[in-house]
């Protein structure tokens, strides 16, 4: 690793001079330059539509879930709303990176961002799929164990659960892709 | 990826002849040969170490799940069973497997083994803590929402359920292991 400090994105007037900096790098295979182009890895337009579609479904969970009355009597029920909020703002908060990275024409693709990506995707997504897991596991035991779906509001939870478990399964491919662009440096 | 056989574990009378092949094939850079030793992957001690931990947690969450009466009348306990089950078969398969490799002082880091590693560790350990979110999600409900401990066995539940969520951790470094040596090869 070098020493040199670099920022993430680079802005438009530093283009230039930087990129000239990138290519003399290349040619002494350093390993702060940019990596192979997989789409779904930071700074492309598939993590862009990721991160957009992971954000939506999030959202829509926690939206479903709070739209219910009874759910903070719940402890798993308010988990669910609290952890798929952290999933929105984080994939929100990527989709901007994204965004910006695009719009620049930059790219994201070094090892301290790559890390950083991986390790924040690896948290939210056990924590949704930790939230969806006790959430699914209370509504069957109200629904099939229980038989008490008529008192509760069994459709508008599966709803929420199912929109959670979707975030969850949209998580994953960014993580590996990290993980794995990550390890194969 | 060449395409010779090759078996995974070598019996000890072809050994010499392998080794020597495997000796050349390391002078031509194929990705077939053995990767370097890092303690935790396929074949190691501490890999076999980790192994017995993950089924040692896994039964005793099992056994103490299964100690209790009431366990089937609630589904997502049924499902801890069965995920844990399948967990302690999974450990005791590849600890037989290292067990095996220690004895014959074989390698057994070749890409198809540890990409079978990764996948299995991967299911195993996704459905273990699925199983062990959604019985603590209905404990916590039990517990602190209903406050309904008195009849039920609250302390049996959260030890079985502490139990998997050890015996998830444990299957992690096997699963980053293997994952990060494919993707590094």
């Amino acid at each position: 690793m070098s020493n040199r400090s670099r920022p993430l994105v680079h802005p438009l007037d530093t283009e230039l001079p930087q990129l000239r900096q990138g290519a003399a790098a290349d040619d002494d295979d350093d390993p702060m330059v940019m990596m192979k182009d997989v789409q779904g890895m930071p700074g492309t337009p598939a993590a862009l539509a990721l991160r957009f579609f992971q954000f939506g479904f999030a959202a829509v969970s926690v939206a479903v879930m709070a739209a219910t009355t009874d759910f903070p009597s719940v402890t798993a029920f308010r988990y669910l709303v609290a952890a798929l909020s952290l999933q929105c703002l984080w994939s929100l908060l990527l989709a901007i990176v994204d965004v910006y990275a695009l719009l620049v024409k930059r790219c994201l693709r070094n090892s301290k961002f790559l890390g950083f990506v991986a390790i924040g995707d690896g948290i939210t997504s056990t924590l949704t799929f930790a939230a969806a897991c006790a959430s699914a596991g209370i509504t069957v035991l109200i629904g099939s164990d229980l038989n008490n779906c008529a008192e509760n509001h069994c459709t508008r939870f599966e709803t929420s659960i199912a929109m959670a478990f979707v975030s969850w399964f949209l998580v994953s491919p960014t993580f590996f892709l990290s993980f794995w662009s990550l390890a194969s440096r």
